[in-house]
């Protein structure tokens, strides 16, 4: 059995193509039926803030599979520690040993979401999308982009933030580190008007993006909501879309923008992304169309990334 | 962060009246409504024959939490390797960092499990019991019956296992090691006959004990059932019993002894065992009453036991 640190980890995980391509087999194996996925085991630890989620699943046929174990504690900032963790444990698949665990500090999830966005974009956006916004100025704002830069050409990139100081300095590292034309919003209107792509990666509790705010032939990806008192999306945005895609549906209703929906019929189809992928051909099927993807974060992509890392970890 | 293996688990867990004590904590605040204890996350493997389970729980108030990963790999002897297996992670109920983990291998949920037959016993069987009849011849039938040394003077085992030559086995070990007088029985009748408590051990698919093999005053301790193909008492057993106790309801619905009635109404009551212990009184009235437990596993005992094996580890 093997223990590899974060350090070890980043050294050689980054948002490159070959992670990217791992995460994208997860979701087809996962859109063909060929992935065990249980719900999500989340437990809350009230009197601490906190609450902890483990994540699962199974690719069957792959020789390993991961257990994700993710604690967030939000009162740790005031300690001087972050609020999101955790770790993988890596088992074979044909014995149950444990491989190895990956004390990954989260840094794993925030690939493998990064990596969702990318794929979602892949699959969803127009060929030529450039121009991306994002509402949002925290590690997945940055993430995320860096991620879409792997399958779309981005040069231009809007900003919104509640905290606009934290908006201008989030703006001044995607402008030199990625080189990109970035200009920073006050209405999540005037950020998205002339958008390809949207990303949201909030952890806002009311929605903020609304249907008026897309213009015809926009991607939206939402990112941010994972829990059941987060919503990014109006249910405009929903409604006005020609496709809309959840990484899971069943996650979707309880922890992301199909809450509104739970339990009764939605005024709109609802794909999920594997079988996107696994479909082979975007739903997309003109350039003005509008297209929505909802990303609660799966298990399937947290034993791909994890496969990925180990893979590259036993080089 | 303190990585721990078996052995050194082994040093410093063993079935003593602390330990005891400790998971006897975990089922009274339980019984309290002081634990918080999702579901158990469960995923088969098929084509490897295997499954994983997830079981967690928080006592609120403590430092620390734990999740237990058990995976079950029923093959692996064939390979020549144990079909069960897991760890232990303990985290910071403050912060949700990781504390420890311990590489135990199966070894704190065989002693959990044999103390919760103890809790049981203790609480629910006559306290003048000297005579038990296990059915199998496990590692549990062992543990078990050790478990019930701490809680009641027993000298007499009488055993059935469905292998004749595993049965004479552990009947000779636990002559030797223990001191009791053992007889091995061709009959489930007839070894249950003189029983004070009967503890079923088995893997059994379909049900081994029934109400007619059942004396008056005996206690029924049923703790072979894990899983829902799996079933060791008749429903004859719970409807003579005159007190039901099950560790987790719900769990023993889905995995135990409960599921014939599961989703309507029973004919008997079901209490459970964290209320028993709670409540600080036997359920029995009388000496000629029957008491029947089903143990499934539950959370608070592995958080329970990784808790008090840390704070041996520690010291």
């Amino acid at each position: 059995m093997e223990l590899y640190n974060r350090e070890q980890i980043q050294h050689v995980v980054t948002l490159d193509h070959a992670a990217l391509d791992a995460v994208e087999a997860g979701f087809r194996a996962l859109g063909e039926g060929n992935v065990v996925q249980p719900p999500i085991l989340s437990m809350a630890i009230e009197e601490s803030n906190g609450e902890v989620d483990v994540k699962t699943a199974h690719i069957k046929g792959n020789e390993r599979f991961a257990i994700k174990v993710s604690p967030g504690f939000f009162d740790n900032p005031k300690l001087g520690l972050p609020s999101l963790n955790g770790l993988m444990i890596v088992f074979s698949a044909k014995t149950g040993l444990v491989e190895a665990v990956l004390f990954d500090e989260g840094y794993l999830t925030d690939i493998r979401t990064a990596l969702a966005g990318a794929i979602a974009a892949k699959h969803l956006s127009r060929a030529d999308s450039k121009r991306v916004t994002v509402l949002g100025a925290g590690l997945q704002a940055e993430l995320q982009v860096a991620a879409l830069k792997l399958v779309r050409d981005i040069d231009t990139l809007d900003v919104w933030a509640r905290d606009v100081a934290k908006a201008e300095a989030y703006a001044a590292r995607m402008q030199k580190k990625y080189g990109l034309t970035v200009t920073v919003h006050a209405e999540i209107g005037n950020a998205c008007r002339e958008a390809d792509i949207i990303v949201t990666t909030t952890p806002s509790r009311e929605p903020l993006l609304s249907g008026e705010h897309l213009r015809d032939g926009v991607h939206v990806t939402a990112m941010g909501s994972d829990s059941p008192d987060k919503r990014e999306l109006d249910s405009s945005v929903m409604e006005r879309a020609d496709h809309f895609v959840a990484d899971a549906r069943a996650q979707s209703e309880n922890n992301g923008e199909l809450k509104a929906y739970a339990g009764h019929d939605a005024p709109f189809r609802i794909n999920e992304l594997g079988r996107v992928v696994a479909g082979g051909s975007s739903l997309r099927t003109a350039d003005s169309q509008i297209t929505v993807c909802d990303l609660t974060g799966t298990g399937v992509q947290d034993t791909a990334i994890a496969g990925f890392a180990l893979g590259r970890l036993a080089e």
